[in-house]
Order: structure tokens, then sequence, then C-alpha cells
């Protein structure tokens, strides 16, 4: 297990009108959607994918796992407006047998707008029942995450 | 195949505010979330669900079918408001051998906010591929349909 | 300041199948709407809304406030599914000068899928430029909350 | 008037993880979203907002105009999966006084998933009221967009 905050990844997101609410600012939830979809580019990034799962014949990948949350929080500081240009600060809070918490960093150049905290577990899942079962982090996403978090 | 327009169910649904926009008044994507809802519900008052493939082992029911779209289209003739109470009047404009046309009236009290149309193609769909296969609409939907409709 | 936690209010809802996900589940971000959702229909069921400044001529109340949200979290332990009915117990964990600590308890029947917590900020808004001032929670909302809450 | 249907304007934009659905592809709904972002793309690499309204007293701009949708339909080809990167290419259908019609072709590559057409009208929105009055498009989009389509 290890514990870090220093970003690792930095992902660019524009403010999208559907996202704002009659407040004139980015609704609450979009925060979390900002939130995941950066967690998911980094995946993207390293070469893999959040969700293997795709159509043709579910995974071909052997030992293929997925990430649902089990925690999320998130604290609001300024809001977000339609067209911000939004920064996602994604850093690993901490490396643990079967599961990692990101801290994401939400901010529109040096403000910070939002700080959000998400708790993904590694399952596997039944494809006939739905269920998860938590299961250690694949080694390459280990290796790779703890080499940035020395 | 059977042609018609008076409405056969209506369902009733708040503009929540995650549904409303910078502008001040519900996205125009809504509109689209109601229609399918609105749907989905006459399903459910029928005693059917539209999407049978659940969890546990995806359906139980041996000729389980789904409904994608193939066409929808809307008319916006006035804006919807945070807590507006709507009513969607649908009505069966078309019900063809594997295809229905659903016609959606969105209402405030008589205020015609809207009116939406959605075709929607009666489908077997390959669990491992995701291929769509048009397929006769079911025996008991059709009756249904077409007694309400004669 | 008072504290507490037993439900004040109980509010349904049905899983919509544009909330679902590739997972099959309810999208986590989904339950946060949830959330806003009961909150609200709280207020409505108060004779109250949570957002006064509708279309013609912005708020008719002399003193109006609005509520930004400082702080939210969710802890998830069970998924949902389409068409599932969902309760949601809203209480209010923390009544203080200027905010209110909402907790909701998620659940399909007696299986508690999720719960969170908002915080609120009574502020008012000024409509030129949106910015917000934190102000002392009206009288009849700190009169009502507490008598629910002795 | 013009019209024409070559494209003016190509987006990318990638499936999120939460517009997806339980059938396991992008929801029908999406695609409105991805049309309207398109548009709105369009007017920022012409230099324009298409929501000039935003926080810091509305509009600076003295003759702010607004885009409401009158009509907007779509036909959905072939599903779109999570992570797949789709382009929009985005061409004016008909150049109005007061309208603008927008064709959408959203494709995955060489492969074309949806057609897509939204009919917007300029116009001038009461801050009060909300009341829209239609208006004629101003010179400098109308240059622009005629010189494309001549």
């Amino acid at each position: 297990m290890s514990e870090s905050s220093s970003p690792i990844f930095t992902w660019e997101r524009r403010v999208e009108f559907s996202e704002t609410d009659a407040a004139g600012i980015a609704h609450f939830s979009s925060f979390f959607l900002y939130m995941e979809q950066a967690e998911h580019a980094l995946f993207r990034h390293c070469g893999w994918t959040i969700f293997p799962f795709r159509s043709e014949g579910a995974s071909s990948e052997s030992a293929a796992v997925s990430w649902p949350r089990v925690h999320c929080s998130c604290d609001f500081k300024s809001p977000a407006f339609f067209e911000d240009q939004l920064s996602v600060d994604l850093s690993i809070e901490r490396l643990g047998n079967t599961s990692i918490t990101y801290r994401h960093l939400i901010r529109r150049d040096g403000t910070i707008l939002a700080i959000g905290r998400v708790t993904t577990v590694c399952s596997r899942i039944d494809p006939q029942t739905h269920q998860m079962t938590a299961c250690p982090i694949p080694e390459r996403i280990r290796d790779r995450f703890q080499a940035e978090h020395p």
C-alpha cells in the first residue's frame, strides 16, 4: 500500500450547456462525471480500458476486471460556467490491495472549483448474476501506479 | 397494420432541477427522456417490461425482445420550467409488423409544450454480439395495442 | 444547532433506463440525482420551493434564498437496476445557522443500496453577478425542521 | 435563404461511460447531446458563443441573441459503444431569415451511426419573463455561413 497526492495525470474538459442548470452553473452532479471521465482517460492513457466488456462477446481478456465505486465525495469551492475549460488533476491517494482511492482537483486555470475523492474496488463481475467479488489489482496496473508514486 | 392517435396512456412527471439548463428551462434533450419514460411506464402498466435482460442470468422469458429506437423527433412549442408537472399523452400512431411508432403529446395542463414521435423496432438481441435482428411484435402486445386502436 | 438522523421524509422513485449504464446498473452519479430530488420533494411537501427564481421576473419572494451544495458524499453498498422502486429516507443530520446537512438512505425495500450526505448553505445569490453569500436559514424553515427534530 | 449539406465543421467526441445504458450502447438521447455540442463547438470555432448570458451581469453584447430549438430529429443506423471515438459532421441544411437547420452526420470512422437534424430560431429572450421573440440572424453569422455555402 502506498499513499501520495501529487497528480499523475491531468485531463481537460469543457463545460457543456446540457450540464448547466437553471442556477446558471454546472450542476453539482456534473462534477462526478468529470471525475469519472478523468479516471477513464487515465486508463486509456495507460493503454487500458476501465470496462473491457464491450459488445462482441464480452471481454477477450482472460482476466477482465471492473471497477465499481464504493465511495465518492466532493467539496465544492466555486461554480463552473458554460464553456469553462476545466482541468482535472488526478492523483492516487491510496493504492490498496484491491482498491484505489483517487483524488480529483478540478480547476479553471488557477482557481480551484472542487476537490473530489473516489474509491473503486477492483472486482470480478459474474456476467450472469452481476455479482461483484473484490480481487487483487492486476500487476501491470499496480506496477505502473506504484512507479509513479514511489 | 393500424393507425390512430387517440391517447391510450397518460403519464405524469415533474421537471427536476438537474434537467434544467442555464437558459432557465428544461433542456431540450430532457423531452426525449420524458417520452421514453412514458413508453416504459405504458409497458409496466400492461404488466410487461421493455427491457427483460436484468441482472440475474438475463431474461427468464424464452422469447425476450428489446426495442431499439430507429427514429425519433420532437417539435418544441413552449418551454418547461423547474417543478412543472408535465403530462405525457401517449398514442400509438402506427402498429407495423415489427415496429411501433408512438406519438407523445407533452403538456402542462392545457398548454402543449412539445409533440414527439418515436419509432422502435421489436428486435432480438444476440447477448454475445449485441447484434439486433428485427422480429414480429409478440402477439400479446399486438393484441393489446390493437384492442385499444380498433 | 441540532443533530438527529431519524427520517423526516421518504420519497419514492423508480430507476429509469437512461440512468443505467453498460454495467447493467444505475450509474453511480444517478444516486446524487435521487438525493437532490428527494430534498426538493421535501421542500415541496412543506409548501416551499428550493429554487424560487423561476421565469416570470425571478422570485416574487422578497427574501428569496438558494441552496448551493458545498459538500456531498455517497457510500455505495449494492447496485440498483432498471425499474427498481427506490425509497430515499431523508433525515436532517445537522441544522446549522446557515447550513443544513441531509442524510439520505437509499433502499430497495429493506435492502440498503447507498447512504449519502449533502451539505447545503442557505445563500443569497446576486442575480447579476451570480455571487453567493451565506445567510441565516429562514425562520419558517428552521422552525419546521427543528419541530421535527426535538 | 440558401440550402446545402456539405459539412462545414467536424467535431470529435468520445462516448463516455455515463452515456451508455443497460443495453450496452450509448443511450439514444446522448446523440442529441453530441449534436448540440457540435453546434456549440462550431460557434466557438467561429469566435462566437451560443449563450452569451453568462454570470457577471448577463451579456455585455448589446444585441445578445439565443438559439432555442423548435425541432429536432434523429435516425439511428447503428449503435455506439463506450469509448468509441465519434465524428460529427455538421452542415447547414437551411439558412432562413430567423432560423438555421443543421444536419449532423454522426459516424465512427466510415460507419454512419446516426443522422440528425436540428432547427433553431434566432431569438431575443426577455431576461425577466423568459419570453422568446424570433429576430433576424445577426449579419456576421449570416455572412460567415453563407460564405461557406455559396
